[in-house]
């Protein structure tokens, strides 16, 4: 069956920040949802991802499209916990919500939950939900500005 | 009446570049139309325009989006001639249409009359025509492409 | 007496990274010495001054020439601890040796020692020590790769 | 003879720019020489080497050092002439002296006479002259802003 090939893996969060309440997936529906997947010392995260982010954040309606920060922590652990987290999202002026992933409910385990879940290899990566709340896209990297903004609008313009 | 405002004036071509037929705004109706105007020896046209425009051909299909340059010379006219545009297009990598404007009707007229009859105050400039062909942008400077392509898909996305 | 006026305070260090042996000015005479003062967590830091600070230490012989990191942080203390800064280090592949400031004396007090002896306003800031171990230029902000470069070898050039 | 091989061949220039005398290698000794070939459609040269020529001609006093541009056309020469460079050049802001490389003596030759006795490949391409007149340096392509700037120090600094 189609829909289950395409439906997205929840998000298991630990902590919102710059929310008041807690999002899902299933809240968001009827929003194009687009999930930044970062370390916060991830150099291509600082260097394109977040920044790409916020323009994104910054151009879309809220009504038409919702922007996340997936905080998704594989390796470095102690050095990016929640207290430096918020100072980074601070610093370079965040202000779309960001989740943490929870972590490994194995021992010892380094992979988050979230990005187990949707079988990410690294960081940066991007997700995209359509308005339905059908996985669209899952890539690892960074898209340019142009095709993102017409991939974005083209989910946003789709019938319901 | 609405239409009327939004009709865009004629392109009035000398030459036309890269193409085998001459192209217009009635042959293009059903497409999506961005014309960049530009003259060769402008920086910003080099640095951001011409880059821009490149990429706008190369990611959206022919058959929803034309890209056309439109070399309208207002200064300098002896030192932007076709010769010279023709090896600058060469070096430059330009392989869409460009379109060489009419020079002026009046003796002594620096103003081109393509750029005139939308009355832009320089260059670079984009104009945007929809599938109707109907004008939609005319903007002098850069757009950033984060948001051009998010325009330009919801032009693409319109019903006809 | 001018040697006093432009003697430099000593560095004051909590501990140092990347080095095997303590440094100090003192141990450093005979060579220019960079010293580049930055936050882990400060936007123009991470994409201006530390890029910057690894050309210099790749462009410039080890015998002419020191450059220091010198990680001065006088706010989200709890984000920037020593752990957070080596994870960093290695994410932005930071190998030329790092100090990481004395904290402040005084309870409560949020500006380490050596930024405070400096009497610097922020991060990014650079320091500039030539070989005969004078202070020739305390500033905030950013230099030019062309202008840094000029000035840094005409002070290896001069006679001691 | 170590000096012959370090001599450089004379600038054979058809017409300067804005200058009110001819330039010469032997007029410029004392000085070190920055000379920048270029062609005015050269993706390259007008992305890096033009800016770069500026910044140094910005940075260092004009006792110390000339930046001289050396139009070197070797394709497209219809498209490249005076009136087309004088336009450039004013477009582009370059207010250091450029020659116009003599033309080929041969009939139907393409490469002009300087670029032919420097044995340059391409453009863009930097020469450096130091103060005694002796050729230090033919590199085709582009230098770092921090390499060269360190480089031109160093000759400014040796001792004639």
């Amino acid at each position: 069956m189609i829909k289950s090939i395409n439906s997205p893996p929840k998000l298991n969060v630990q902590t919102w920040i710059n929310t008041e309440e807690e999002l899902s997936l299933e809240k968001l529906k009827g929003k194009v949802v687009v999930i930044y997947v970062f370390q916060m010392l991830c150099p291509s995260c600082i260097l394109n991802s977040i920044p790409q982010a916020r323009r994104v954040s910054a151009l879309f309606p809220k009504d038409d499209l919702a922007v996340i920060g997936l905080h998704s922590v594989f390796e470095h652990h102690d050095a990016m916990t929640e207290v430096s987290l918020k100072a980074f999202l601070h610093e370079f002026k965040v202000s779309f919500p960001v989740a943490i992933d929870m972590p490994s409910k194995n021992k010892g385990g380094r992979i988050p939950q979230t990005l187990d879940a949707y079988q990410l290899e690294g960081t940066p990566s991007i997700i995209v939900i359509d308005r339905q709340g059908s996985l669209r896209k899952v890539k690892l990297g960074h898209l340019d500005d142009l095709t993102l903004g017409a991939e974005l609008m083209s989910l946003i313009r789709e019938e319901i």
